[in-house]
């Protein structure tokens, strides 16, 4: 599972640091089909998801990821999930938030798109 | 989503009581290609599983589930993502851990058996 934890790596990498440093960027990596989960509330397609994190009332926020796993999802498309545990440090605060997210993530040519995403703040 | 929420609820609720009652009667909810990601160590097989989940170091345990979450994880097929996020009691402590799990649920006749499963406590 080598190769399946590298994606994993660089695609957290490269989500978390556009979500921290230009979310509008994030649109790339949705299409018409995926869908979001945030903190309970149903979104879907790409312009509704970007809109969605666009729209979140902090103007600074920096992703740390503690954990990381990930598995082939399909047994016969090079899909994955990718679940993700780490901290949110929001607009400064010094009390980073836990936060759970997890992903599949769907081959798109040499890429992967995101069909799922599942967010969840973990407050204790 | 009504139904896919309700199927991941029932699941979740005999998942978790079936594992704070009776851990070895989780084997008939996995497969010979199942896959367990627990604490960051993968086992593949529902024995593999079945047996890393009874040997696990306590006697007693009880899950309570903060948040749960669940999407279509497939265009074709009915099978779905359920993302859990909640608290472990283990052994009477009276400090609760935080733990995040995630399945993929794929059907099965009448039923559905857990593909993925990535397992992991949240430490503060």
């Amino acid at each position: 599972m080598a190769d399946i934890n590298a994606i994993a790596k660089q695609f957290t990498d490269f989500y978390y640091q556009t979500f921290d440093t230009n979310r509008a960027g994030l649109q790339s990596l949705y299409r018409d089909q995926s869908m979001l989960s945030w903190e309970g509330s149903p979104l879907v397609g790409a312009n509704s998801i970007t809109e969605k994190l666009t729209s979140l009332p902090f103007s600074k926020v920096q992703h740390k990821v503690t954990t990381l796993d990930a598995q082939p999802s399909s047994p016969t498309v090079a899909s994955l999930i990718v679940s993700v545990t780490g901290l949110l440090v929001v607009d400064d605060s010094p009390n980073p938030l836990q936060f759970s997210q997890v992903f599949q993530l769907i081959p798109d040519g040499s890429s992967y798109y995101v069909y799922n995403d599942i967010f969840r703040l973990n407050y204790a």
